[in-house]
């Protein structure tokens, strides 16, 4: 026996979501049947409002709702296209940090530690392969870079420390050297809640060096 | 910073989905804004389908839809409310399995090694009491047994063999004690890929006694 | 810098024993270092003692001390070889039990559900090939056998229900053939604590079948 | 049943080892049984010999072998009671780096990114109470410190960052803090392999600020 097709088919619309296989998507399924009619509403309504509501900002690509930014800015000139951050005078437009994706770019805010612009690269490779890059922003990436070309001082390239983050970085090295700027890592070193005995050496020397 | 509320709003209603957390919401999220206009559309009309075509057998609260169920059963009779295991008529009668929910009702019948009829009881107790025992549809299982008294012969209780499918085996037995049924639980032994070293002493004292 | 040779040396031995990997049995070495003269000489003792005093009974393979036989069995005859289960008179010579290791033994004994003798196998077998196949105590069971064709009624192949135990037990199956006993394996069932969900289906379809 | 008394009496002695549980010290002990006399023998010898040849480092606490120090050093003179990195010219006697525990100075050394010199503080305190903090050696510490107070520039203070880390650090810099002397912490940063995602906002700030 198998699931009913309107069942099954839902299923494999919710196995497509990340981190989200069959059985969880089933779960998913029988949670929404045992919903009352308002919330599947109040569902259908989030979703759909998500399109219609919510643009990506034309410097970095970040989602965000026109209604969050101050009518000060951009009122009649299509700059309503700007998010929040990228709108907001008192950030510091000297600073561009790309990061991989959305959440990145929202964990990084949470630090209260950078007031610059982001940029959302839209991705990551794992090889220098044509196919692979052509899937990343960079266009975009160096137009942005040339219209702003006096105002930004530090390029802070804040890929994940992985092999594939490391890839894109030496990429995005490449590509930004012309501009001469200066482009800056996210720190090594060892995370809170490590433990010294299971750090990689890489790590761990980084964090001797960076003592303070 | 925090998301725009679209985002939040619809974060907040995946957070309720089982086994989603906030970060796996956002992914979700961010996974829809990617997606085309008729992939979200697709999306919306499923969950909205769901409610619309998916019915509730009226015997073991089984979902389904009235078209799976072939019309020479209940048509015009308002039989339609039957699913396609409760209407099939060559499934055997004499047996009633009561399962939990509806996905361990799919997994016995992947199984292909039983022909009766189910029943979903909803929920499970951690307790005999009054509040928890309401949740479960024991009334709905008493009158489902009176009404077919005749023709039930067994009665599988195929709760899970955890503490608390072993409180709610015991509250069915006493309830299905008047009903004087052969009343039964599923064999304990050692699943496929166990090793007994790990096996606690009930499950390896079950597989010896019934070795063949 | 590496670790003193001392050090090294005891290192290496300590990575040999099961699960144990080189950082684990460095902090095995470091206890010890840290461990006091008597500490040390009761652990030299009881690993020196080993050897000495643990003897392997002649029938089951299973290690004793000849100190738990009472005198009343083996006096004088050798038969001080047997394990205080072989020896003990009220066992059931009717039924031997084949296990591939010695925790597996324990394991059964404390289940208080096994009353026949044993025989460690000594290990299982990934394949049919006589490289893997020779490793086994295989002419040894079946002298065993031999020698008491007449007490035993039943064999129990008490192998873990995983692929090598599997094999091991087809293997088995084709080599006790001939002597024409009833040969049992271990029942498969859902385990304490299982959830019918995530059972796989020959698991559930014993469980099915093996009810209760 | 229970395992023979010279049996029992080994595992009890294995389950005192870091990270060993009964059953493993069972499998210890099962291991052993099959080892050959010489292997036995080996494990013996190096145990015993782990006491009469290894030596404490009258400096740092670090455990080394006599014949591994150059004759030049020490002969004659007690110093042999030096390790090989307290005698070694070529170390830095600036720089001090006091770390928890044995396994925490090899993997420093392994870095190759330090050349000074090495205190283990043999522990961490969870508080500041003096029952906690009388198990560490913190009156060698101030010993050391004050024999060397005109060669010693910089103290490290390379605790694990957790929370028993940070707080033996806080009790560290009280302590040290009467020498005056520069005292530093291990870089905290982004560790290889990491993603932002998943980093919690003062690890990802110090990568911020740490930034190169």
């Amino acid at each position: 026996m198998s699931y009913p097709s309107t069942i099954q088919k839902l299923i494999e619309l919710f196995s497509k979501f990340p981190t989200v296989g069959p059985r969880t998507a089933a779960r998913f399924v029988f949670y929404l049947l045992k919903s009352s009619k308002e919330e599947i509403e109040e569902l259908i309504n989030s979703i759909s409002n998500l399109k219609k509501i919510v643009k990506i900002c034309s410097f970095c690509f970040n989602p965000f709702e026109p209604s969050q930014v101050s009518s000060k800015f951009g009122e009649g000139k299509g700059e309503g296209d700007l998010c929040p951050i990228c709108s907001n005078p008192s950030r510091d437009r000297n600073l561009l940090c790309i990061v991989e994706k959305e959440t990145d770019l929202i964990t990084i805010e949470k630090t209260k530690k950078y007031n610059g612009l982001y940029f959302i690269l839209g991705g990551t490779v794992s090889s220098l392969r044509k196919a692979d890059v052509e899937k990343l922003r960079i266009k975009e990436l160096q137009e942005r870079i040339k219209n702003h070309i006096e105002l930004i001082k530090e390029i802070i390239v804040a890929t994940n420390p992985t092999t594939e983050g490391e890839a894109t970085t030496l990429y995005l090295e490449r590509v930004l050297k012309p501009y001469n700027k200066r482009i800056t890592r996210l720190g090594r070193g060892l995370p809170v809640g490590a433990e010294l005995e299971y750090a990689d050496e890489e790590t761990l020397g980084s964090a001797l060096e960076g003592r303070k």
